[in-house]
């Protein structure tokens, strides 16, 4: 029996190993972009194969998701399903903020979801089937005080995964977006000045559910997109957020 | 360890049956409407605990939701996720349509998930956790041409799912929407004169996916919802309808 082949651009943080733990436990071989220190072993003892890439995590830069998919290409021959994971953000307010601040953001959370969809999507169609989850933002489906123009910069990568997906639906191919906020990791609590009990619940009050989410039950939630088990649903953007939007 | 206790309103058809099994497989007890025949045995044989209730498919009857859940509470003492499918159809043109045809799609898309969330929202709310599932329809996501009044009315069905969503979020129970269109059972295909190849060709013309939706495809996307996997989604309304929505 034949794994799955399954491509994860940034396994170095956020839901990334989570993912990764969960595709190889469930019958994926890997090709994963930057591994946190021990993860790799750690899938191979789950019985995946596992292609590790370097230096691709950041998206946006032109040649990474070439790297990657070339990579997953040449060790195993095709791909099932592509994870990533994409943004940059600045914050402050619209009245403030100036041009650079814009490109900014729509380098980091345009253009880097477009190279990694332009990479991997042709060879999916070629294939006749495939899955193409990206990781995006919460904050492009609502008005984001204080994060205004990563707001909309976010807006726009979630309709182009849309735009995507309608035009090779026909291919058999899926295209898929989860948008996130409030995930209880080290980078977003940095961002967010969490240092003690009172600034995280500061930030918890901000959140309907009260709490900040986890990142084994984000990769729960992002496996029927990317494990084979569902292949109907395509175009969707899903908000994964504590009800914040 | 303790299991899980779901409520599948209506395990004769549809994704119902489908559900049951990988709630059961993944350490469920279960309560049940109107089970198809042999599925009690079957779900029991997965190790569930279940308790059927006859007569209560139509949650747009009332009395229906309130004797689903009190039978849970009854046998099992507390409800982990709730599942409820509603809809009634009313196809032809606006143009041609009558009042009656309106009152028929409110109550069946809007009444029906209306009692059913009635039922159960407050006893998860006092649980302090639990997740709600109301399978609609992706009608609700876009004008439907054929199918007016009941696309408005799947509409407000979605918007009510994220309204009560909202108001509850902060008790720590979850509620989100799944609306389908496609799905390849008897009667979709009966509904739609699928007879032979080729009425059935002209029906997946319609998707751009080129193809029905299976059940068990559908039960699988459906499982991080309510399995208690992934707690920190709510207010959620996704398509489930191969690009058609």
């Amino acid at each position: 029996m034949t794994r799955r082949v399954a491509v994860v651009s940034d396994a170095s943080f956020y839901v990334g190993p989570n993912l990764c733990r969960l595709l190889a436990a469930g019958g994926h071989d890997l090709v994963v972009g930057d591994p946190a220190a021990g993860l790799v072993d750690e899938l191979a003892a789950l019985g995946a194969a596992v292609e590790a890439v370097e230096g691709v995590r950041d998206l946006a830069e032109p040649g990474s998701a070439e790297r990657l998919i070339q990579a997953a290409v040449e060790r195993f021959g095709r791909i099932d399903s592509a994870t990533a994971f994409t943004g940059r953000i600045v914050v402050g307010r619209f009245l403030r903020s100036n041009v650079d601040d814009l490109l900014t953001v729509l380098v980091g959370c345009v253009e880097a979801p477009y190279f990694f969809l332009r990479a991997v999507v042709p060879l999916l169609v070629d294939q006749g089937e495939g899955q193409v989850l990206v990781f995006t933002s919460a904050a492009g489906a609502r008005p984001t005080p204080g994060a205004p123009l990563y707001s909309s910069a976010r807006a726009g990568a979630n309709m182009l995964v849309r735009n995507v997906a309608d035009e090779v639906a026909a291919k058999g191919v899926q295209v898929n977006a989860i948008g996130t906020n409030f995930m209880d990791f080290p980078e977003f609590l940095k961002a967010n000045r969490v240092t003690d009990e009172e600034s995280r619940a500061k930030v918890e009050a901000m959140v309907p559910m009260g709490r900040l989410g986890t990142l084994d039950e984000l990769a729960h939630f992002a496996m029927p997109f990317v494990d084979g088990t569902s292949r109907f649903t395509t175009g969707q953007f899903v908000a994964f957020a504590g009800g914040w939007a």
